[in-house]
């Protein structure tokens, strides 16, 4: 059977190892660098040296961060007693990009799959349990900021029963539709999510005879 | 704008440059890293650096190898007088594992794309007619090996201009139905390439008397 020489094979096999990685595109990942000036190669591989030398964990948080506690955890103008709980590093960049929260996060490290085999003891929830009952540090409202999907309805309901008895807001992201979506096309339990969490408009304060006599566009 | 750390972000667009590997990807890639214990993540870096030091290219065939002249340019079993030329080296591994080819290769380095900018100065073209023109080698017969693509075709017509005038055999791999395929799905092109390629059912030689005595099944 023909071969790739081991150079080439042990690459390939590392690189399957990553995410959504098969054989064929571990593959074209090692051809390609093949073709890379060996320069670039040498950046890589110190980027990849220089990860979990420059990259640790928030003690705090538990996100990945050049400093423990990270920036977020560390900065006095952030709300401690507002937390966000999020299954991944990635979210929480996704919501300070949003620039609509002023609070901390917790990184739960993922979400509940029973079928997978990922149960509590997997995820960072005592962690999350303990900075609750830290009387130090009162928290009077936790978002509960997960996918829409089975996995985060499971951890949602964990939670719900772990932090039951606590005097604390539980909250959760809204559902309704994305901008651009399409009404339409919209699933019936996103629609009818953003049918039960319909919102008030504002009106404008106007008599209501003028607002009759009012052009209709 | 909230940012990754630097470590982070960095190794997020190294992993960028790979091939079909966008920004949420690399992402990926990089949370996956960092999950990973730093001693499998050693491994791939050691992995990496050994790339470019034990690999290089065969000087006869182009291919990448661990020597010069690779295991099959080296291997004195090959007739040299049957040439198969490909656009690049996995290529060579798929035909080696078939066991139907006993000459040597060529790789060109990828496929003519003029749209593309990729012209023949930018493959191995030049290396090709040199080879072929090599007084000492006389090759009998060479076999374009190419993806059945728009890239495939203009690279063959291309090669089989450059090429004329010589004493040698241009053959191109057989085009028809796959194995496990449809015929009623079969496109075009390739039904039509399948009938007028059609090939002769050796028939046992039976007494015709005998061939209409047989059982239907």
């Amino acid at each position: 059977m023909a071969t790739y020489p081991q150079a080439i094979q042990q690459l390939i096999d590392h690189f399957r190892a990553l995410p959504g990685v098969g054989p064929k595109t571990a593959e074209r990942f090692v051809f390609h660098l093949l073709r890379t000036p060996p320069a670039r190669v040498q950046e890589l591989t110190r980027a990849l040296t220089e990860l979990h030398r420059a990259i640790g964990r928030c003690t705090v948080c538990g996100t990945f961060a050049e400093s423990s506690p990270c920036r977020t955890c560390a900065d006095p103008r952030r709300d401690r007693s507002l937390l966000c709980v999020v299954a991944d590093p990635p979210d929480i960049l996704a919501i300070e990009r949003t620039d609509a929260f002023r609070g901390v996060y917790h990184v739960l490290d993922g979400l509940l799959a029973p079928i997978e085999g990922i149960g509590p003891a997997q995820l960072r929830i005592a962690d999350l349990l303990a900075r609750v009952s830290d009387g130090g540090n009162p928290i009077r409202e936790i978002v509960l900021a997960f996918d829409p999907t089975i996995e985060g309805e499971t951890t949602v309901h964990y939670l719900v029963r772990a932090l039951a008895g606590r005097s604390l807001r539980l909250t959760r992201l809204a559902r309704g539709l994305p901008v651009g979506g399409d009404l339409e096309y919209a699933d019936p339990i996103t629609l009818s999510d953003a049918m039960s969490g319909r919102r008030e408009i504002l009106q404008p304060a106007i008599p209501a005879a003028t607002a009759a006599d009012a052009p209709p566009f």
